[in-house]
């Protein structure tokens, strides 16, 4: 079975007329869960990344075994008053208003090799204000990782307008 | 190095008075977050664990590479509004009010053997939901594990007080 088979689709969630691609089946399935970490492990362990950046939540849950396996350090960013000790912000759009992510600004280092971590793109939003939080640190973004790809939704296109490598391991199309 | 002497502390956050114990500096240490994983690999590979119960967020970021290394599903428990299909929800208290944790019904089966997965374990009262959450769907925990013990807020006697056993990787006295 493929990875995208295991990915539960729940209609009308959160709103009506949207359909929530969940990956808790896929987390819940061994096999599965298994080969999304090996697939982006092979595809990232012999260039030398130096630090995994995972955005909150469900990123940590890709980022983390991922940085374990590489055996390199797991930066989390995060929603604002989360991290304790000195932090950069940026803020995103939100269907109405803004939102904000942090990152402890001793946590990566200019120059650094850093790869990109969440479990979906879809706006793009929240992945472009992390590309622009690791940029601030001067550190070099070699990719831009996520299991799920929601073409229709531009995420992809977005960051690759900033100049960022896109990678994903399966897409949902027709939302 | 020790686990203990990796993690920063950071007097008066997030109130004047409490010293919060941050794990980004051990996840930011690849050997750091090696030697956290390896120790709960080593102590639970050969107990025949089915599912490895994390909560919210940074519960993600220590069982799911446990997970992966132990070759069985991951089942995130997150606040109310974030889990897309049924769930089953537990009240538990905060210093003011109370608030939920969630997980999904069909995520564990009745009878099997699941470990409860944080990173802290301070009064207990977030852990304690997830116990009593595992307990309706009435499958068997084996553990609840955490790498930090703040063994003066009294969250180990809590969960004692419940049946259950409790591993931690370090402890801080002295809040």
């Amino acid at each position: 079975m493929s990875i995208k088979s295991k990915i539960r689709t729940i209609k009308n969630y959160p709103i009506e007329g949207v359909m929530f691609r969940d990956i808790t089946t896929l987390l819940n399935d061994p096999s599965g869960f298994k080969e999304v970490i090996d697939d982006f492990y092979n595809r990232y362990k012999d260039l030398k990344i130096d630090k995994i950046v995972a955005v909150e939540a469900r990123g940590f849950i890709i980022g983390a075994p991922l940085a374990y396996l590489l055996n390199i350090g797991l930066v989390i960013i995060r929603k604002p008053g989360k991290l304790p000790s000195k932090t950069i912000f940026e803020e995103y759009d939100l269907e109405y208003g803004t939102d904000k992510i942090e990152i402890h600004i001793d946590s990566i280092k200019k120059g650094e090799r850093v790869l990109i971590v969440d479990d979906l793109i879809a706006t793009g939003g929240t992945v472009a204000a992390a590309v622009r939080l690791v940029e601030k640190m001067e550190a070099e973004i070699i990719e831009c990782c996520f299991v799920i790809d929601l073409p229709d939704i531009g995420g992809r296109e977005r960051l690759q307008n900033m100049g960022q490598k896109v990678f994903t391991l399966c897409e949902f199309e027709g939302e």
